[in-house]
């Protein structure tokens, strides 16, 4: 590898709100390198600057910008690592077939994430369900795989809690306060928004409640699946006026009771295998218990670890259930783009994708796309 | 009486936000009339209109703009019906001296809440508890009295918990979404809040947890005390980007463990004392379940019942502890200025200023104060 | 007319954001009564609560919410005088065919505005402008006629500028701060205003350029035609987080060159037909001087005159154009449903619909339809 | 020079929002270290972290965390190079103070922006205004000197405009909207911005006209003074719920009459002496024309040059004066504390500090202070 971008990857639904925040966490990445933008027929043909109606606030990288949108079909120029940012309306049949074709396609949908073989990873805190590929390939006989990453409260709620697994967790009941960017674009509208609050998010509710318990689930011991958590999660989720940075106020019974300060210990010590692997866009700390004791606070503490990492506040006894904190991340960075591009990271350094590469290699050479 | 508005009553810190929205409660009442102002030395002898900055959106009504603002002191010239809105830094000493030369207080601050022998009410909810007044009198020798109503988010909660006591409530975790109004004027800095959301508001958890257990209290038998509830109040605390209405996402525990149905059915079918005796500012329905599946939300709820009725919405089942629901109040209609105003109302209607006036007009005799 | 609403009006585009306020502004309407309900095919046939996702702070009206919505053609069932809220894109060819039909259509969309025979009126303003109906229905052979009420910005800035008019308006620069409801539903996404401003709305600036002038036009003698104000209107226009009221900030050169003084003077006399008729809705005062040096502003003033009125603050005098001021509106009620309604009531006011009446009556007769 | 940031520098109001923002701007400084903390007796004594109620969105620099806080007094410790953020009303004797004791005062505040011998500078606008400080020094009989930047919005206008000056700017009608973090801390209540806009600004009116005029002056052959531009500029200015940046509406009547297309030239080619000097923190671009029909936004484009840019848009034909078009600038960046920094670097590499620093030398030998 002479590059200094080795690895070619591919964006599934690039022109969206998520496909684009997964070009800005690509730019200048140090393993990775977009070499193939895919979306709907709608943009295909056109460049991305034309295909895409930007909406962040930072401009567009230079390098996609005069890139050519292709379809979002299986193609022999797609890199063999494959992003979906796609609508779960369209991402299900879309991510099979890039994964029959031999990619390896990280996920940001919902489709995937509840499948028996399918790991649904946060690298901080399961990088071992990663083994569930090779189960998946088996299983579907499949030369490439998909992998996924959780919905962006969830990610949010389940980073804070890792470090409280030796505790033993019970019971969890969480509200959330989430951004708008979390509902894509156009999303909420603002005359709904301004100066209001708006108490339900379709589905959210039971991501919330289901997703943790696999994430913080036991990789059975063939390898073929996960005994979910026996974790009780009840959530309340609100969309409130706040553009990035979902908050999560939550309530935790942990078997062993830990006081506050050991809570918060705990946290401030917790490190995971990307800590371990130096994986590029890990954060260096993934949970950082803040001072002040009115934070963390959406505007302000939204960018810590460079958006990747969660930071957590008023860890206090809880009188009902024994802890009680609050807790905040990126919903876009850690809770979507940056979630799979550390999956992808976990992925490559944990040498997961080596059987793909070489199966790959062998399809090319068959021509079998 | 021959006028429409028999009743004068005056006005303690009339000038501050929580004055300005008495002032507005207590336009065209029907019994009550504006007689008295009284506020910090600083708005003393000028008028209303110049005194008060004015910060709400209707305007200031005409017949107080001209009235002169006094001392916050005892006068003769102050009627027995006093209204406090002062800052709970000034109140305490302030409402005590009132109650002592003969006055019926009303107040809106913390800080006389929680004395045993100082009635802490809804009307809706624990209009029994009025009776401590006559034990407030006896025991501190006062002509006058203290009553209080309830900080802001504890009467959205213990609104939409009063329906639910007939099938025992024992446990209520409740995470707040609380308008900026809550904080007063000036309050919360536009440059916090803006795209942003603060999990903390001083005092407020305690608060909840405190005064909640008193108004679902019993009052003892001799009427010399009130016994708190035996329920178990968790909160988590947070200011959000909105005017007014204080969002209230409550899971709660109950003995009889209803289904959601029968929730929803006591909490429509639920009236009180305010309803009995048709208080003027009493809403037809005290709790109004409301049906989109996104609501109640503020901007557009919180205007129910003319700010006084509380709307509930999303009843369903909690896994954890068996109930979950959303509610919504008028933080400074239903949640101050109109909560003091209904406990007047019900004071008048119960018959428990009777004494009062008798002794204020042999003490207004004997020139005592 | 035995009826307390005698007269049955229809509602095209009922569902969409200004014909769910059209409802609101003819809710307990005097004189009319919404009884026929038009908007697209997959409405049709739904009641309105189905049909209507409904975005309002006011709830839905009882009334309307049991009807059925019919398709948007011309129908025997639907009654003579007709309001449009439809999309530009679809509303010109519908609203051709029920004039040709024979129907009054009180139009707030902008395709007809700039048509010669076709009347763009505010009451206040340019009431005689309403003799083109004349015309209108001569020269296109209709039984029935279309009327138009201007762009919600250009009302607002031209109800402030008529009162001027005596002093010879000669050239306005305006730069306003539009709320968010201006844009309909969904209208602006939040993600793209929460803490942000966006300088630019589609056609806004030539409306405010050429409407203005068409408005402060002389119908010209034949009554064939308006002659427009040889006024230059140049103008900026931002979007801001504001849910409703536009803010206009004017700089305007008069020949006469007033006083500041001179110039509220002229406001707060003024007075239009409206007034002189007193017409259902009208306000009392058209155009409000407020007081305030930092009035109006759009979420305590918006209410003037139940949303009719539009306040005028600030007026000084302009180094560079000579006077200068600022002028807020209800883009909703003034800006859109409440003009075509008031428009409405001038017409029946006014007389012009007799005409239309009998050639209805004769239509109906011959079952031309 | 060995060390890597060789100029210790002061920091008069240093607690406050602007003070903050100070800090961040000389974080990582090449040139310039923050060697001294001056505030209020309140913070005095205390350590940066303990005086300070740090609300900045990126966190407080651990190198003045620790620092102890310095009463603002004129002090032997106190670097020669001072930063003043201090407030209005505070601001003129202290500085002048300090001046007079040897100091170069670089100052944000408005008290001697107008004194005809203190230079008001934009480095890419009037560096040779500088050259004021000779006549100051003289005249006052002072070590050191006294600097200012503009206002901010003034800033803002002002940068957009330089480009034009070839083409003779004769007059310019401004109408601004500014954010919310330009009244300081705690500046405009929330109450009072959320979903609402104010059309005032005290005192922010007259500075556009007079600085402006100040700014586009010419220096005086001898030196002592700056006839200002014969300029009339017209300003509304507005507050509105946007965190930080001030757009800024402008139309201009040039004398040449450019097209647009020759404005955008103009203001795309403009360089200054920062640019020229490459000084640390001056922008590539100053002024920088954003393509989107809809920007500059707030939001999106405030971090332009890293916040030292200006960006510019919409530049098109104005019916009325011959140009308009939309710019925007970061109020707390080039519109505060970037100002005064990049003054700061121009007075540097102008090497308009030299006699300064003898002075001071000499100064510090004798014990004058």
């Amino acid at each position: 590898m002479t590059s200094s971008h080795p690895i070619p990857v591919g964006l599934l639904g690039a022109t969206g709100m998520v496909g684009q925040q997964f070009v800005l966490q690509l730019e200048g990445h140090p393993w990775f390198r977009v070499a193939w933008l895919g979306a709907s027929e709608r943009s295909a043909g056109r460049t991305y600057a034309e295909a895409a109606r930007w909406v962040q606030d930072r401009p567009m990288p230079e390098g996609v910008a005069g890139m050519v949108v292709q379809p979002a079909t299986v193609s022999a120029d797609c890199p063999e690592v494959v992003f979906s940012a796609m609508d779960a309306s369209a991402a299900g049949g879309i991510e099979r077939a890039f994964a029959r074709a031999g990619h390896f396609v990280l996920s940001n949908s919902r489709n995937h994430r509840l499948d028996a073989d399918v790991p649904l990873v946060i690298p901080e805190v399961n990088p071992d369900h990663m083994e569930l590929i090779k189960h998946q390939r088996r299983e579907r006989g499949w030369p490439g795989a998909i992998v996924t990453n959780p919905n962006c409260s969830t990610i949010t709620l389940t980073m804070a809690l890792a470090p409280l697994r030796p505790f033993g967790i019970r019971r969890v009941l969480v509200t959330t306060l989430q951004a708008v960017s979390g509902a894509g674009y156009p999303g909420v509208p603002a005359v709904d928004m301004l100066g209001n609050a708006v108490p339900f998010i379709g589905g959210e509710e039971d991501k919330l409640s289901v997703e943790t318990c696999k994430l913080l689930g036991e990789l059975r011991g063939g390898g073929d699946g996960v005994e979910p958590a026996a974790v009780t999660v009840s959530a309340h989720c609100n969309r409130v006026p706040t553009v990035d940075g979902h908050l999560v106020c939550a309530s935790v019974e942990l078997e062993a009771q830990p006081s506050p300060d050991d809570a918060r210990e705990a946290m401030t010590a917790f490190r995971g295998r990307p800590q371990e692997l130096v994986l590029p866009t890990a954060p260096g700390r993934p949970v950082q218990v803040v001072a002040g004791a009115d934070r963390p606070q959406p505007r302000r503490d939204v960018g810590a670890g460079r958006g990747m990492a969660v930071t957590v506040g008023r860890v206090r006894e809880c009188p009902l259930l024994g802890l009680k904190f609050v807790a905040l991340g990126h919903n876009t960075i850690r809770g979507a783009a940056g979630a799979s591009v550390l999956n992808a990271e976990l992925l490559v350094a944990g040498g997961w994708m080596i059987g793909a590469q070489s199966l790959h290699g062998a399809e090319n050479g068959e021509g079998q796309r």
